[in-house]
This record gives C-alpha cells, sequence and structure tokens, in this order.
C-alpha cells in the first residue's frame, strides 16, 4: 500500500485524486489546498487541510500547483523522511528542497475540468535521485498507466516544449480555421473529421511523410490564391509563415 | 441504381471505387486512366480505357483527377447528356463544360493510399445547377456518407482553405514538435495521447475557449526561456509567430 497527500485543488490534482482513488493499492491520506472554497469537491471524501502545518505522515506527497508556487510549498513541507515529487514539466528536480527525497511526476497530457481522461493511456515521465525512490514512483505511477518512462530534467525540459507545439500552437491553428470557417458561413465541425484524420496519421507515418498541400508540392499559384482570398492579416502571417516553413523542409527555395 | 464512370486513377479515385463498389444501389460502368499502368488496381474488377473517345454512358461522370486537368479532360467527355461532376475543392463548378449538366461532389478528407477511411464520417459537399441534379448527387453522396452538405462553390473554396490550416499546418507542427524531440532524445511516440486530447477537446468546447499555455497566460519569463531552449531558427520563428498570434487572439499587447 502507497500512502499519498496532495497538495493542489486544481485540474491535475482532482484528476490524480480520482485515478488514484480508484486503485485497491494506493490511500490518499489528505488533500492540501490554500483556499478552503476550492477544497469543497474533495471534503466529502477525504481529510482536508489549509493549513500546511497540519500535513501528515505519508509515503509520498505529490506537489501539484502552479510552476512558481512549487518550491515555496515544497519548503513548508518540513521534519518528513517522505518522498516529495512535483508534477510540472518545466520545472527541475532540484527545485524542491534539497534536504528531502525529491522526484518528479510529470503525466503528459493536458488536462481540463470537464473532460475525463484515460490515464491508462497517459505517459507519465518520472525522475528520482535514488533507486529505491525510483521504485516508489514507479509503482505509484504504473498503478494508474501503462505508459511511464524514465525522463530526466533536460529531457522533460524539452518534452515541455514540444507540448506546447503540439497542443497550444495546434488548437491555435484550429482556432484559425474556425474564424475562416465563420466568416465564410461554413460549419467549423466539416473539418473534424479531417482533424482527427491528420492527427491519426501521423502514428502510423512520420509527419515529414505525411505533409501534403500547396506549400508541400511548391504550388506558388494556390499560395498566391490562398494569401488573396484572406481577408485578416494575422491569417496572412500565419499562412505565408507556416507555408515558408514547410517549403524550407522541403528543399525549396523561398 | 444510378451508374457511375469515374475518370481518375489517385487516391480518392480508388478510396471512391472501393466505397461505391461496397454499395448496392451504385454500379461502376468504367474507370478512365490516362495511363495503362495506373489502371491494375482496377482492371480486375470493372471495365477500363485510356481513352476518352470510349467512355460508355452513365448517369453520373466523376472527374477525381489533378485540378489543372479537370476543364481539358471534362471537354472531352462529349455528347452525353449525363450530369459530369468533379471532386476538387480549389476549383470552381463553372470550371466544367458548361454544354453539360455540372455538379461538384467534395468528399473533406486527406486520403492516402494505405490507410483506410471510414466514408460514412467524412463529409461530402455537393453543388448542383438544377434541384433534379441536386438530388442524384445527394442520392450518390448518401448512400457512402451519413454527412452530407449544400456547399457552394464560394464557401467550398473557403473550406479548401481552412483545410490547409487544419492538416497541412497541423501536420508541419507536428513534424517540428518531432525534430525538437530527436533532437532531445525524447520518444515522439510520448506526444500521441496529447496530440489526440488536442483535436478531441475543440469537438467539445470552441478552439478559443480550449486555449492554454504560456503565450494564453503572457507568460512572458516561459516564453523567453523557451526560445532560448529553441536551437533552430526555423523553430523560432514559427515559435514567436505563434505566440504573437495567440497573445494577439486574447488581447495581450505585443
Amino acid at each position: 500500500m502507497i500512502s499519498i497527500v496532495i497538495l493542489g485543488t486544481g485540474n491535475l490534482a482532482k484528476h490524480l485524486f480520482d485515478a488514484f482513488k480508484a486503485q485497491k493499492g494506493l490511500e490518499i491520506i489528505q488533500l492540501y489546498g490554500r483556499d478552503q472554497n476550492a477544497l469543497s469537491y474533495f471534503n466529502a471524501q477525504i481529510n482536508t487541510t489549509t493549513d500546511l502545518s497540519q500535513i501528515k505522515e505519508a509515503d509520498i506527497y505529490l506537489v501539484a500547483i502552479s510552476d512558481d508556487a512549487i518550491s515555496e510549498v515544497s519548503e513548508y513541507v518540513l521534519g518528513k523522511k517522505s518522498l516529495i515529487v512535483h508534477t510540472s514539466g518545466s520545472i527541475p528536480i532540484n527545485a524542491l528542497p534539497h534536504h528531502h527525497r525529491r522526484g518528479v511526476f510529470y503525466p503528459l497530457q493536458s488536462f481540463s475540468a470537464n473532460r475525463k481522461v484515460d490515464f491508462r493511456e497517459i505517459p507519465i515521465c518520472i525522475e528520482a535521485e535514488t533507486v529505491a525512490d525510483y521504485e516508489l514512483l514507479n509503482a505509484l505511477a504504473s498503478a494508474i498507466s501503462d505508459k511511464v518512462i524514465q525522463i530526466d530534467s533536460e529531457q522533460r525540459k524539452a518534452l515541455h516544449l514540444t507540448a506546447v507545439f503540439a497542443n497550444n500552437f495546434t488548437n491555435h491553428i484550429y482556432h484559425l480555421a474556425q474564424e475562416i470557417c465563420t466568416e465564410n458561413d461554413v460549419p467549423f465541425e466539416l473539418l473534424f473529421p479531417l482533424i482527427n484524420e491528420t492527427a491519426a496519421k501521423i502514428q502510423d507515418l512520420s509527419p515529414l511523410d505525411a505533409q501534403t498541400g500547396p506549400a508541400r508540392r511548391n504550388d506558388r499559384g494556390t499560395l498566391k490564391k490562398h494569401l488573396a482570398q484572406l481577408k485578416h492579416k494575422k491569417h496572412k502571417k500565419v499562412y505565408t509563415l507556416m507555408s515558408k516553413s514547410i517549403r524550407k523542409t522541403y528543399g525549396k527555395k523561398l
């Protein structure tokens, strides 16, 4: 049995709480949140506290709070011989207090309040400083996910950056597509099967090989027509840069 | 029973051939291709020809060839009282010869040689010049898809442009993410669940509301760190422009 105290009340804390709670080999001892209101989701299910000095003993302290607050809050988890881990993609392991046993437990996914996720499919990137701590973290992660992987702080930082491309930038591209749909009285929903297929295809074929379209073919006529068709500077800028980047990738002169 | 002659031998022609063939209410009379070798996939299953003057009578001539060749090839389909339709997103209906009954049959999807697609899920955008022709095209499209929609040439042109964003640009973003993964010795596969969730989320929530990340939060510290972390000019350029475009979308000063 692994006992856990969760520090944090955000989307990740909620999703992890639900995932841990469903596992018989895991026991959530307590949940800490700064704000009493934010504890309402947990109150009926588990012991909660807003007072860092009241935190109970557990095998693992899991810190699921904003990046800025990790170091500070972790300092308050005093006098404990437990393993303390944070859940951030961009923060190195040594941001945690050096007098603690330290680790990182980073689930690579975008969590929203009202969307269920299948934790078994989510890669959990773990890092620890001793073999024993690695094994403990591995046991915790493997209890909820089938995709546990050892990733060091440098790799995790890179991974977090690629997630900005794969999630943030892709989502913004979807937003621009929706704007153009709306302006032209075309339902955005028509693009959903294409969006799904684009995401699915690169899981069989590399994106380098999957690339199609006028920029890939260096079809200047269509590129010019498309630019003329776009009404907004913002859309033109993204169209121009992405097309240039694609052409450059395939060795066409700009 | 609707009879069809398909003109073309590419990915779309193959996928449509397979989809039509599976429907009892549809009969493929013949398939035309310029190149004898390209007909090998169809030869054993259907009458084929490389000679436009040998094209048989049918209810519908479906032209699934490259955009540039649509007008020319269509001119050769002479003396027929049938409905002639092309399958292109970017070509207007009036690129077809005016002495014909004309229409457009545009399946909004990216087709690859070796990937099966579920046609029932693919939006088919149809356009015709008379009610009778619209009904005939609607019957053809509805035989293979549950998502048939009437779209005029202007709307279709816009839709085709949004598909460049949703497919071509998104795929290129995936490629850049893969490059950064490779450079940092991180498996690209770790991003697949995030890529899937990003695509799925905007089908519940608008991309405008789904946006997260440092640019959305106007977190200049992280934006600066990320830029310093990127090694290649190409990656930096895309990072900078996409971040600016996101910040602008959410009303942050640049």
